[in-house]
């Protein structure tokens, strides 16, 4: 009997963290981390659904889960089988409607809507096959993968064959690099310690016990104040020594001149890359900060729209590191030609993860990165912060400094049903409740 | 007594464009023109209401409308006077609102719903003074001018002072040009014969007409077959003979190669300028396809997103004509940048146009570009489509190949209030009764 798709079901989940400043930095002083959550379901016998989000920080997450439910019509109803063996397919229907394609093209709210739903095939497809998502890729041959990408518009820079090539090199050695990960895990690095909105104190008791944790790397927002930040990155740099990394963060903050003019001031420290310097847009920007703050490096891609802006940061040599987004690009298939990109041309991928749900995302694929297309975790760490992990059924489990492997099938994207009814808002109890203040 | 804003109302209307193919092209085979739709009003005694809309292609005009939703809290309740007097500031407040910046930033859905509310703040405004868009911001001093723009991001190409200085050489002359654009009208280009979906003999008829209504360039969609491209080329150039120029559109259709290729097979024809040859994010791959294939000129802007794009086009020489779009970036302030940008590059600026209304936004941006900015019309013209004029209180009034300036107050956006009940999607008459296939 032939099984379907039967349901799109989104939700529109916050959480009131404003109120304790987690998450605050240059640019965005008091986020709600948010999820526009979408549960797909179908009629097969074995009740499994797929779950997948995209996050946001708060006000228009209401926004973005209406563009999830405009997908509806392209999922539900399809033949289940057919969909789940060209995942490719749908990605394209989805990204290439023309209609749809003209609220972006493959950007902003629609293409993040259409991440969520491809992330959620894919925790329904790798839930069916019984493996965690990085290893339902990593299991795939090389033809296999690269069926998954879309080389529209990327072909200046990494053809089908050439994907194919460096795939084919790291078949060489994949079964030990997945013993090796499930024995030791993925580095990763941290970001608690350095919101903007923390005290000297906190700041250094938590550059303290990130050091004592096994980190290797830890970042620090700055960008508002430049004493501040000359004083803050003094304590971190004194606290942790000279061995530890310490990253620098400005979201977005500054206009080229500045960022450049900021980023020298604070050399002194020792900042191994700096991040979002300025708009995520401005690749001859970036280009010209990298060259200009050279031998401190260039980091970017939380908010990258899209493979085609990637592209051009990794033609133009403005990022040293790439830090990919597992819910902002359009999913799955699209952060593997961003990996094969990367690849390409011999930048690091060091994704972007917190906020709600990051961090159960990406490893997956910098797992799938190590296993099948790099082959490598040189100067590759995965961002790490400790918020909202309890609300989900297959947390991350970061020790001594790395991330373990998933071992339980899907994407690790499955939120508790009580956070489900808890968060939801405006609704849920946590906000009709008195006493928080509204988000919207 | 204090006067506010009181309300703000949006309505998805969508007009059945796709059942005669107008307006079809490489990427969009089936375009239902719709637009989401705004009415801001006050509780002034005037009873003045600011009418601004964004412009989508059918489905998902519901998330763009609810975007627009989403801005409500940002308009209604306002102060009048002090938000009328201070455009620049609302348009800070909705752009660089941290929650709401998640979603893009800059870009896309909520980026066109923040273009709709400032444009039809600005109607409002203009309607109160009773001036049209164009006069109004040409009568403007440079200095109220350049408070207007917000430069972040913008300073490593113009900085205010740049702005200034652009606005002061351009005051002589002003009132010249103002009484010439009165008398004869600025320049149109007529794509009406090259849309795809048209047979040759349509082709050949609508060119004669092109010539004979007085056009001196005209457009052709191209991209989707090589072969049917240069017949229609071959058509279209010995219908309207050596003198007029013929722009070609590609639609953002090609990889960076393709399109070289691709050009240089119809450059046989002297197509005056192609226009989107490939995505456009890709600001390196205009750039590499405007070397090659020079002398045909390339031109883009209808889907570039923000005035970083555009300073990246400008900075690479990608462009040799800048079409920027009404309402795709954050409306008249933001445009406003863009013409500055222009200006200082100096390069022309050749609005795009059609959908539903489109054309009788840019009008005014091309006015007050004319009076107050670069001072010229040399190698500018306005885009024209003659399709949905009359569902407008007061529509574009084009003839011998010229539009002419508008003299009613406003932004000439307002919708007959009969349209916005008929084409109410999906409840309006023209959807509800049969025989109309779903535009959802």
């Amino acid at each position: 009997m032939r099984t379907r798709i039967t349901g799109l079901a989104t939700h529109d989940i916050r959480f009131p963290t404003s109120l304790e400043l987690d998450g605050s930095d240059a640019m965005n002083p008091d986020p709600d981390y948010s999820a526009a959550y979408v549960v797909i379901t179908t009629d097969a016998a074995d009740g499994l659904e797929g779950h997948g989000f995209a996050f946001t920080i708060g006000r228009g997450n209401d926004v973005q889960a209406a563009a999830i439910t405009a997908l509806e019509p392209y999922v539900v109803g399809r033949d289940l089988e057919s969909t789940m063996d060209d995942l490719g397919a749908v990605w394209k229907e989805m990204v290439h409607d023309s209609q749809l394609r003209w609220l972006g093209p493959e950007k902003g709210v629609m293409h993040m809507a259409i991440s969520a739903v491809v992330n959620a095939l894919w925790d329904l497809k790798a839930k069916r096959e019984g493996k965690p998502v990085w290893e339902l890729l990593a299991d795939l041959t090389p033809e296999q993968i690269v069926e998954l990408v879309d080389f529209r518009y990327l072909t200046d820079a990494i053809t089908p064959g050439e994907a194919l090539a460096i795939l084919r090199r790291a078949e060489a050695g994949r079964a030990e690099r997945k013993a090796e990960l499930l024995n030791t895990g993925y580095p990763a690095y941290t970001t608690s310690p350095g919101w903007l909105g923390y005290d000297d104190a906190k700041l250094r008791k938590l550059c303290r016990e990130a050091v004592a944790e096994g980190f290797k790397q830890i970042k620090l927002k700055v960008g508002a104040d430049l004493e501040d930040d000359i004083r803050r990155l003094r304590i971190a740099r004194s606290t942790v020594g000279p061995d530890i990394r310490i990253a620098i963060d400005a979201n977005q903050r500054w206009d080229v001149s500045t960022a450049i003019a900021w980023v020298r001031e604070l050399a002194a420290f020792d900042p191994w890359w700096v991040e979002e310097p300025t708009s995520p847009d401005d690749v001859l920007g970036h280009a010209t900060i990298a060259r200009a703050i050279a031998p401190v490096r260039v980091a970017t891609g939380e908010h990258v729209q899209n493979r085609v802006v990637f592209k051009q940061l990794l033609q133009t040599g403005a990022i040293s590191y790439l830090q990919l987004d597992a819910a902002r690009v359009a999913g799955v298939n699209e952060n593997i030609a961003i990996l094969l990109l990367a690849a390409k041309f011999g930048v690091p991928v060091c994704p972007h993860a917190g906020g709600v749900g990051l961090c159960e995302l990406v490893q997956h694929l910098s797992m799938f990165d190590y296993v099948a297309v790099s082959g490598s975790v040189e100067n590759r760490v995965i961002e790490y912060v400790d918020h909202l992990h309890e609300h989900f059924v297959d947390p991350v489990r970061v020790a001594g400094g790395h991330y373990a492997a998933p071992t339980a099938p899907g994407f690790s994207a499955t939120m508790r049903p009580d956070t489900l009814t808890r968060f939801a808002f405006p609704g849920g109890p946590v906000w009709s409740a008195g006493g928080r203040r509204s988000a919207s």
